[in-house]
């Protein structure tokens, strides 16, 4: 058996499932990021848990993924920074090893869940070229080619939440101006309604806080602002997906992170940015079609199930 | 021995080399594209007439990449569609094979060039991540890792010359509005110097026809209205780069094709994009460093040493 651990801001979520990936246990904790130690002790408590509930002997365990918001280091283990976690060059690997007493390999959380998005669609075939795209808080994204993640030189690749995307536009916390992130996060989305003075028509939809879900509804409910700042949104969403697709050429591209999760909400305006585009031109009718998107279901845990993968590929790698 | 065949829209080369990628001899014929007949006819003499300069029996040849400048099916060993030389669905690795006696492997002529690239860089090393951008009449990008090329899972990774950059753009030839293709290609460029009014301008720097060098060499004498198109063009790679290098995370971006042609003209004003950028961000700072980018040399045939390459390779590819 294999364990794969999701290391969220909030909780710890963990799962240990078969060589086959079958689910034989869960278990979670609530994230005590007051110190190192507390991270470690939280991670090898849960996973003792769910080898309880599974009725596994811990050392059966052949190894553990553990997914990690922030950058990590695979070939050594270490978290360089994460910065919900209060974690800082960290060898967060060998540390759990030592407390659980299994091998360990860490992963960024995003590719954990792009390994996780292609467990979801293709189950044990162990072939697939598949792309994650992130839309939480930040943007970013992962390939996964037959399995493996794509790490690049510097274990970069897919990192896009920063790339250029309107060279005159918002100054953003980078350095840069009008990165994507800027225009397309779930920050920059609540930014942008309290900056457009959105706010005080979305109380009219039940709004509280500026949240993209309230924005999303004023917008189907025909709101003009509203349709005006998803169509902003959605525009730079498709146009990130068009350089993903083109770059990358994979099978499937999956949606997933906070701002993806009003569902068609969210994804029926980006749909239809595309949809404009392969009215026009073949190549986009070719490369861009509806069937190759799909949002990761909320209910699927990707984190886990990603880390258990990444758990049973030894941490190897695809280019 | 193996042997590389770049097939242009004006000439055909050829090179073979030994295993240690030594040159041992060198062809050419001008490319005859009134019939697929005659193209597979001018390859096979080509061959034939390298190996006769460098003693080498037409039959000791192990394998024969070929570059084509089209939509290739490495699998099929078929030319999808090759406009320059009249290819439309053909079987030329099959054809060339029967005709000089050895298997043949096809690939689309940026991704050969982006293994010419690697091998100008990195010579007989097997390990490394190349980046390889071709700004020429049209626009793509071959990624090469550990000396093979990525393909995608359509034959498509690369292709961002008709990803969306303006959305309220230039129409482009594909039908959707400003494309990266329609601001940054050689195409671009001259089409933009023309629409411009700036042909009147450039006559006074040698111009006869708009071609991009003289628009380069315009801005360099400070010509404003040239300097806001150089500047226009070189936001537009320099963005371009910028994905690919997220997208990708390579060791090195080398640059080639037409529009490079002009050397440090061409691409002092993109690298003073890229300088901006890691003025005000530490990010932009540690991915896009100066020493990471290099122009392809004119005098290096990176075609045929390419196409030798893919050679060697069997066309396996690294996903």
């Amino acid at each position: 058996v294999f364990a794969g651990v999701d290391v969220g801001g909030t909780k710890i979520e963990v799962a240990v499932v078969t060589a086959g990936m079958e689910l034989v246990g869960v278990a979670q904790r609530p994230t005590n990021s007051t110190s190192p130690t507390h991270i470690v002790a939280g991670i090898a408590d849960a996973l003792t848990e769910a080898c309880l509930v599974s009725h596994t002997a811990p050392l059966t365990v052949r190894r553990v993924g553990i997914g990690v918001p922030g950058q990590v280091d695979t070939a050594q283990g270490q978290v360089h920074l994460a910065v919900n976690l209060n974690l800082d060059h960290y060898p967060l690997a060998r540390e759990v090893s030592t407390a659980f007493g299994v091998p360990c390999v860490l992963e960024n959380d995003v590719r954990i869940a792009a390994l996780g998005a292609w467990h979801y669609l293709w189950g044990r075939e162990r072939h697939g070229r598949l792309a994650y795209f992130n839309l939480g808080t930040g943007i970013s994204a992962g390939l996964v080619v037959d399995g493996n993640v794509m790490r690049g030189a510097h274990g970069m690749a897919g990192e896009i939440g920063h790339v250029v995307v309107e060279p005159n536009g918002e100054l953003c916390a980078c350095g840069l101006r009008g990165c994507l992130e800027t225009v397309a996060s779930g920050a920059a989305v609540t930014r942008q309604i309290e900056a457009s003075g959105l706010m005080e028509i979305l109380r009219g939809y039940g709004a509280e806080t500026p949240r993209a879900r309230y924005l999303y509804r004023a917008a189907q409910a025909g709101q003009p602002e509203a349709i005006a700042l998803v169509r902003r949104v959605s525009r730079a969403i498709a146009m990130a997906i068009q350089w993903l697709v083109m770059a990358w050429d994979p099978q499937m591209v999956v949606l997933g992170g906070g701002l993806t999760r009003t569902g068609e909400l969210f994804f029926a305006p980006v749909r239809a940015e595309m949809a404009v585009w392969r009215e026009s031109s073949s190549l986009a009718a070719t490369m861009l079609p509806d069937h190759k998107f799909a949002l990761l279901p909320e209910a699927f845990n990707a984190g886990v199930w990603g880390a258990a993968l990444l758990a049973m590929n030894d941490g190897s790698e695809r280019q």
